[in-house]
This record gives structure tokens, sequence and C-alpha cells, in this order.
């Protein structure tokens, strides 16, 4: 056994004419496919649960097989019943971004397979990421004082989420250093009505308890905004009581309508009662890009984190959030881990570590102490690729045509007179409704109803893909524009497909 | 304003065309790396902190630029700052495999950018993810119980942390659900002095105290696997004391030097207490889907949770780690969410809802009730791609040779009398050291400072890249074989290298 010449044995993965043979099958399937996207029934053809499961056999194949039968497979067995998210019409959710940039940067990150968990164990990939957080800060006119460059700093997380716990773990670790263990089950975080529920799953995940997450109402009058006198209410309401508040989230657009919190009126209350406040700009984020957008982000320098998705509607494909905070201690103080495996003298939480590598230095960051886990993949070469290949000039075009786009289906939406806008504007997110036809219907319910109809009839055309949301007892249909390939024309289209749906929905209850 | 058309302002990011001809440049990039990757030094050639980010502009460019010289860039800046981890000689931490068809798959998961958070955002995505995860099960032999085929199920996630941070907050609000939110102060957290770090930051992070966590103490008797009877003495003196055993760890392959924790006996003493148990299997997992290496998983029966790493020694690109679960419903009970925005009828927490798609089904999957965050990629397409293209049969060969590999390294280890073998090799990772010259040295510190040296010394060539350990006190040097494009050569050639360096550094103490 001991010298068999492993070469006889093993399959050679890594074969570089073997790899160019399989990549360039997969790259000609993926130009064909976007070639063929806006063909596509934009919500999955087939939504008949245990479908595919019950073309695929039960158990892994013994032996190999080529990569053209695997595609074929791909194309015959799984196609049909995926939701295509980079076809134009799909207006769903929030948009998920690919694009030729984003696609060569996960290209490169997949290629190359390093892994920067510490600064040692990939300096250049470490050091990328903190190069483009600070571009990214930048580009959105964020406060010096959440870059690098002014003594804060930026980390590329895949998630929301996970920037959230790991913003809340930190918060609540200064809380219990400050206040002693016990305070634990007294610390509060407010969020809105309309904030995202990552932010109670989060708050549950680091042992916060559930009936210490406040929901602070929102209506219509503050366009669904968190206003400061309430969350400073319902503050006051839990320090009377006791409990300690200890996070506060203002998100800039929302996910139901695309609501903005005044961040720096929210700010100055939490700083006001030694709360953590984390900006949530996951989809509006991007579009802080553009100098007409910024002033909705005025104010953060009173936040102690900031986080947003480039794989929203920034050109970058999944996964990419960026998370900057204010004092980076804090998040490392309850997220660094120092085994011995990864011991180095780069690490600062080394320095006084004998080591295998005879040298020293300070400013090496390891950004496994940033965030939930250990290892990591190479997303800074993918942003940083999409900010070289479009230019802040391009992906600025890129936010601008698509809130162009919204405006006119909100413009067209309003001189329609069976419809009406729900929320204000404010991005690229328009929510809209067919009211109250007159004489018909004696409460909303039947209003939603009609909606309801209204949209499951779009979605079911296959020609564009929309959801839904309910604010103020209302069911809206939401028209979210930001796909990667989503022209003026798509809009155009579906919003002559509304209309068409409309008048048969219309004309069911009016006959 | 309203009508300009947005094909004149945007830079079209998923043209067919334009995406193929990036692609294909960052393609024939890659191959050209993977014909060259063992040329480079294997650790980063630039180790100064700071470099990159003074070789590039500090904000981003303001126009896009052409692939070529992005990726004239690459070559340049980036690369000489990078640590090989896809060089056949890259023998730290553990490996962290690229392959042709995980690449393929990674194109794939990249290319289509769908978001399959709920079953029916892409009804495929799930389903395949359902299906792989199964397939990967009965590879490793697991008992029926921890697949969807016998009522328990998996997931594809993105780290063993993540998986860490969900079954130990599934545990947790299983034990307040059944002892109250008070209990959570009492809650303990087992795990061996060799279990990884990443348990203590989980614990941590989901709200165990700090001094909550019990690390007990293994030794070279076991092979330094974690044994019944300590940590059945470890709980009952915590239960004497008031406190509520919580959760047990057992490794399969510890990141230190490989030691197997006895699986079916922990499991019984974490039955008998009312632990959750889970056991990680992040990088020896890979073996077990030979049967000479599926007796260290017996028992598995008895465990809650199970994890493995296919992005380490599988041939999948990063990321990707299965976590399997004998009780889905704990997961979800941990994790669930149910937002109005994603409210549909094929959710299993929505069956009661009316909704825009007039159908119903119970078995589709809602994966984001699986994970910490909400949005996550496409993983199962890779790791299904990579079960495909290479088959079992394959996959098999691939462990397999590594293991003959780091079986004929211990050999010459064990033959060269100034060497030892500190631990004894169960997988593809072998522990070793120069031991102390006879005549030389007083006490074991100067052994380890010569180990250093000879680490530093190999590391230093650029021509094999390890890491180290320290067990018992003594610093050991980590051989760990599985790099996709390692074969017997390679492993012949760092043998050579370090018989070489080690004579050096001996020639200098005896001198």
């Amino acid at each position: 056994m001991g010298s068999l010449p492993l070469e006889e044995a093993v399959p050679q993965p890594l074969d570089p004419e073997a790899f160019s043979d399989d990549s360039h099958a997969v790259l000609n399937f993926l130009v064909e496919y976007y070639r063929d996207v806006d063909k596509y029934p934009v919500r999955a053809a087939s939504l008949e649960p245990g479908r595919l499961r019950g073309l695929l056999p039960d158990a892994a194949p013994e032996w190999g097989q080529p990569m053209d039968a695997i595609l074929e497979d791909v194309r015959r067995d799984i196609l049909p019943g995926l939701t295509h998210w980079q076809s134009p019409s799909f207006f769903a959710y929030f948009p998920m971004n690919a694009s030729s940039a984003g696609f060569a940067g996960e290209m490169l990150s997949a290629g190359l397979n390093v892994v920067p968990f510490i600064w040692a164990a990939s300096p250049a990939a470490a050091e990328l990421e903190g190069v483009v957080v600070d571009w990214m800060g930048r580009l959105l006119g964020l406060p010096r004082g959440l870059l690098f460059a002014g003594g804060g700093g930026g980390v590329l997380q895949g998630s929301t989420c996970e920037a959230v716990v790991c913003t809340l773990a930190a918060a609540r670790d200064r809380a219990l250093g400050r206040d002693g263990a016990a305070v634990l089950a007294r610390l509060v975080v407010y969020a809105s009505d309309q904030t995202h529920v990552t932010f109670q799953k989060g708050a549950r995940l680091v042992g916060i308890p559930p009936a210490n997450f406040r929901v602070v109402a929102t209506s219509a009058a503050s366009g669904h905004g968190l206003t400061a006198d309430a969350v400073r209410a319902a503050v006051e309401a839990d320090v009377a009581r006791g409990l300690v508040p200890l996070y506060l989230c203002a998100t800039v657009g929302t996910t139901g309508v695309g609501a903005v919190d005044p961040v720096r009126e929210l700010g100055e209350v939490a700083r006001r009662h030694g709360m953590w406040m984390h900006v949530d700009a996951a989809y509006a984020g991007s579009a802080a890009i553009c100098p007409e957008f910024q002033g909705y982000l005025d104010g953060a320098e009173l936040a102690d984190s900031v986080s947003m998705n480039p794989h929203k509607w920034f050109l970058t494909n999944a996964d990419c959030c960026c998370l900057w905070v204010a004092r980076p201690r804090d998040l490392t103080a309850a997220l660094s881990t120092d085994p011995e495996y990864l011991k180095n003298v780069f690490s600062c939480s080394a320095q006084d570590d004998k080591d295998v590598i005879v040298s020293a230095a300070a400013s090496a960051i390891d950004y496994k102490d940033w965030q939930i886990s250990l290892s990591r993949r190479f997303r800074a070469i993918k942003l940083w690729v999409v900010l070289r290949r479009y230019g802040a000039a391009g992906l600025r075009a890129h936010v601008r045509s698509h809130v162009t786009a919204a405006q006119w289906f909100e413009g067209a939406v309003a001189n329609d007179e069976r419809f009406e806008v729900v929320a204000p504007r404010k991005f690229s997110l328009v929510c809209f409704r067919l009211i109250r036809p007159p004489g018909l219907f004696s409460d909303d319910t039947d209003v939603n109803d009609m909606n309801r109809e209204l949209l499951a009839g779009v979605n079911a055309t296959g020609r564009a893909f929309m959801t839904h949301f309910v604010v103020d007892g209302k069911f809206v249909i939401r028209l979210a524009v930001g796909g990667a390939a989503t022209e003026m024309r798509h809009v155009r289209d579906v919003w002559d497909l509304l209309q068409r749906v409309a008048g048969d929905v219309l004309r069911r209850y009016q006959s």
C-alpha cells in the first residue's frame, strides 16, 4: 500500500484541461440561459411539491457522469422548477442581482478558493476586503467614523441576518460587561412593525427574551417610518419598569413598502438611552450611491453600525452584505477566539505569542473575529470586480434607471382611476392596489380578495412575478424594480398585463 | 423623465455577449492559474501588512474598466498576497477543496442566482437540497432517522459554526420551553479540550454564560478522545450544583490531531441526562463515505444532529456544510419566522392562511427556518454536480488516495529516528515533531523551539505550507493531506524538504 502512486487512483479534480472543458460547457449553458431567460415563466412553471424529488434517484450514482449529461438534466428536470430571479420581469420580493462582473467575481472567488479567516491565511484577501468596504462606505456617503480610514471599519458577510446577530451580540456583551450577567433578561430591543423579521429572529438567537422585543407601531402619517416620539415613549415605559434599552433598529427602505425611518432623530434617542443603533439599508443602501438619495442616511454618524446588501440591487451575485461598525472593538470583543491552531504573529490577539513566523505587525485584520463563522469565502474580490468593471457612474446609472422606471409606473397607476398607490414611492418599489369599484363591496375584505385575484392572475400568466404585503389592513401588490436585465420595456409590459388582468377581474365582479 | 428609455442609460449587466466575453477571460485566467499554481510560493509571498492597501486607490473608480485590465491587476497585485490553498503542496489547517465539478456547481449557483429561502421562491432548488442531503447521509452510512426518508432531515449551510449556532439555539429553546426562561443562566454545554473553538463561540452567541462552557480534559491515553467517564463526572458535578446539562459535542476528527470521540458512549451519557448531542465530523466526515471509516460514526442514531463540510475534503468549493437533525421540528421551532411578505400557501406555517396562490400542499420545505439567515445561495446544485460528476466511487478514490499518502508519510516519519509521530493517525492528518536530539537540551521548551524553527524553515521555502498545534505541551507540526491536486509525489517532496531543513536546524543546534 505504502507507495501506491496516487496518480493512478484519483480523478484529477483540478486538471486544467478537464477544468476548462467542464467550465466551458457550463458557460455555454449560462449564456444560452441568459439569452432565453425572458421566455421562461418567471415564477416556477411547476409548483407541485415533490415533483423534483420524484424525478431523482434515492442515492448518489456510483460512477461519475459527463458534464453534458448533468447539464441536460438541469435543463430538463431543474429549470422548470426554478423561479427565474434573473428574468427581466421578476418584480417580487427584492431583486437579487446577477451581472457579468458579479459572476466574474464569483468565478475568481470560487476558483482561487482561499479562506481569509485570519489575515495570515491569505493577506491580500483580507486587505482587499478592508479596501472595498471603505470604497463602498465612501460611495454611500457614510460618515468617516464608520470607515477604517476613520477608526471604524467594515466586513463582508453573507446576509443582513448574520450582521444583525453579530451587532446584537456586540451590544449585548457590552451591556453584560457593564451591568453584569443578570441583566440579560432585562435587555430590550426596539424596532417598528415594518422592520424586517430578521431582527426579531436575531434577538431571539442571542438570548434576548422574546417578550423584550418591542414592535413599535407606525402609521401612514409618517409614511410608515418609525417616529422618535414613539420610540421614546416605549423606551421610557420600559425604563420605568426596570428594563434596560439595548438596541434600536432604524431601517432605510423597509421590505414591505420601502419606508424610511428618520436616522438622525432615532439616533438621538438611542444616544440618550445608551442604546446601540443599527441602520439597516439592505435594499435602499444601493440607492445612496446617488447623491440625491444620501439624505436618507443623514445622521448615520449617530449609528453604531450600518449594513446594506450589494447582492440585492448592486449587481453583485449572492451572497454579499456590507456591515460597518463605529467601534470594531465592540464587535471583536463579542466574536473573537484564539485557538492554538490559528496562532500567528500577525494576529492582534497573538501579539505576545512567540510563533512560527519570525516577524510582527499590528494592522492585519482577522476577519473571523468580525463574523459568526470561522471559515469564509473571498467575497471581497467579487465586490471589487463589480466596482471596477462598472465604476461608480455605471452603478449610479443602473440604480437611476430603475428608479425612473418605478417613477413611470407609479405615475401610470396614479393616472388609472381603478387603482391607487398605497404608499409613497421613495426608491424603486411601488406599492399599489385596485380600489373599491363604484357600487361594489361592503368592506375592505372584498377589496383585498379582488387584489389577491389580480396578483394571482398576473403571476399565473408566467409573464411577470410580483409579491404582496399587507399594510393598514390593505392587501397591496409590490412591484420591486431592480433586476439586472430589467429595462423600461419590461415595466411597461407588466403595466399592460396588470391592466388587462384587472379588467378581467373587475368584469367578473361586475357581471 | 417619465419615459426615458432605460436601454440608453444602463450598462446592460446581463447582456449574453458581454457575459460570455468577461467570463471567458476569467476562465482563461483560472486555467492558467491551475496550470501554474504549483510554481507559486504556497504561503503568500508577501507577508507585509498594508502592502495591498498601499497599492490600491482610496476610492472606487468613477468609470468602468475592461475585464482584462482588472485581471492584470489580480495577477500583479493580488496573487502575490494570496496563500494558495489550491496548491498541491498546501498541507496547512484543513484542506479547502476546489474541483472542476465544484466550480461548475458554483457557476450554476451564481449564474442562476435564485434564492430558495422559501420553497415557493424556487421549488426545485429547495427540493434538490433535500435530495442531496439524503444522498450524502446515505453515503456516510448515517442512521435513517437523520434523513428525510426516516423522519429527520438535512440542510446545507455555510459553515459548521452556523450549524452549531442553530443546534445550540434549538437545544436551548427546547430547555426554555420545558423549564422556563430563568433556566438560561443554568444551562451547561460540554466539549473537550480538543473540540473546535467554534462551539465555545456559538454557545456564547446564543446566550449561554461563558462560565457554563465545560472544557473537559482529554489525554494521550484515549488518543485525545473525550471519554464518557470524564463527561459523566463533569455532568454529575454540575447537576449536583443545580445546573442543567444542555448540549454535548462529540467530534469525529478534531482539528488539532484528528482525534475521535466515542460517539455511542457519549450518546448514552447525553441520553441519560436529556442533553442534545451534536456530532461534528467537519473534516473526517468525508472519509465516512468509505466503509472502512464508517465505524467512527457508530452510535450516530443517539445524536440529535450531525454535521460535516463537503467544502473541506469533498471536492466541493466553499462554502458547503451539511447539517442533519433527528427532529426538524426542534430546529424550526427555534428558527421559524412568518412575515407577511413571504406568506404563501405552500409553507407549512401558513397552511391556514388564505393566499395569492390557489393551491395547497404540505411537503414543501422553507429552508429559511433551518438556518440563521433568511436569504441563501443555491448550494444544493453544487454538491449535486460534485456527486454526479465524480460518483461515489470517484470520491472514495479521492479520499483513499490521501489516506494512503498520509499513511506513507507517517511511516516515513516513524522510520526516521530524529522524528516521532505525536498522535496516532486515523485519517489523512499526520502530527509529528523532531524529538530531543541525543545529548542536547534540558527541557521540552527547547524541543518546541527547534520544531518551530523547522516549521518556519519549511514554510519560508515557499515549497510547502503546514501549520502547527500544541498537545500535551508539545509543539507539533501538522501535515493535513487532502488538496484536490495533491498527489503522492507532493507528499514525497514535502518529506524530502522536511528532512533537508531538519538537517540544517539540527546542525545549527549541534555546532
